[in-house]
């Protein structure tokens, strides 16, 4: 029987800080508020990496599912 | 419990001034006037901006949802 | 409450001169005749713009909807 | 209320000359045949330009509709 | 009324030569067999061709509808 | 009557050693065990190719069917 | 009879070691702890490879199917 499965994942990330990595290669950092069926994710403190370094402070984010890679705990 | 989803987030950036990040890299901002469930995006007084630069005064316009890699309030 | 949803605007454009910018950078002017719910557009005495030079007469066109970044009144 | 929808000015195409600009650039001329729900077009003595030269003759081609970029009757 | 839709002209090419331009540029030639609702192909003797000339035998194929330009019959 | 549709001729290949072309290219040979309706499949001794030259051995692989150009028995 | 359909490749999968190779070449290698009908999967212990090189430790990761070019067991 499988465990945690995707959306449940997502589900247990709920309020913890999470990486995104998209596919165009930058790296969104934040705290996960809130997702939907598509992946659709809102982040709060919000910030774009570049490699490890800090790019841009993006604040409060939608971010539509289309453009993730894949999302990782922090 | 989540709070805030998505399409809550959009409904109350209705009236707000909005930054839309393009998979193309570009930046749009303006005022938020309505959505639907595609993600398109009605704004006024957008602007297109080359990073914090303004290259262009839109106007009103119609967004595509398909274009947008995410939305944040300013 | 919202005011003037995506399709509303859409509507409120036919008969009037709009300018849609497509995915790929062209800007197109024209007279705008109808829609359908793709979001394809016909469009009357349709012009393909470079920057704000005129670059070639379309006439009629029908373009589908799956091109388009943004349309916007003019 | 909208006059010749877009599938509307499709049905009235059928029998004239058109042009078919693909969103890969390339214009392809010739006489419409018939189409389907997706946009597909059958065309008749088709032939590619490359700007208003002739590049290529077709004859009879079964375009499929999500190449293309705008219809226009010549 | 139309004549000939396009999955019409498809049935009408099952057995005869036809050349498929695919999206990538590339031109595949041989004999239609059967087709589906996707546009999927299946073709007897199979070449790829580099403008006019034989690039290399492929043999029986099944082609995904999704890469097709255009089909033609030769 | 069409004989040996798309997906009765992807049936006839199980077990039988066949030659995936990705969109992108490259070319994967190995022994089909299933496939199923989105034309993902399972190959057995997969081996990637460039030209007609071993590139790597992969074993056996789960294809997702979105990345196929074409299926060839070989 | 068809054996081991794709899904149920996945399904043999969970708790083992796979490596996924990303349509944009990227391989990914780590275990599988579970996945859905997008082919969207959990990772434990993920990491990046650049060839046969570590390039970077991702953890736990979700991973959006439409990424994916196959899955092997490893």
């Amino acid at each position: 029987m499988q465990q945690e499965r995707p959306f449940d994942l997502l589900n247990k990330m709920i309020g913890q800080k999470i990486l995104i990595r998209l596919k165009n290669g930058i790296d969104i950092r934040g705290q996960m508020v809130s997702f939907d069926i598509h992946m659709n994710i809102v982040m709060d403190n919000a910030e774009e990496l570049d490699g490890s370094e800090l790019k841009a402070k993006l604040g409060t984010i939608l971010l539509r599912g289309g453009n993730i890679l894949f999302i990782s705990p922090v």
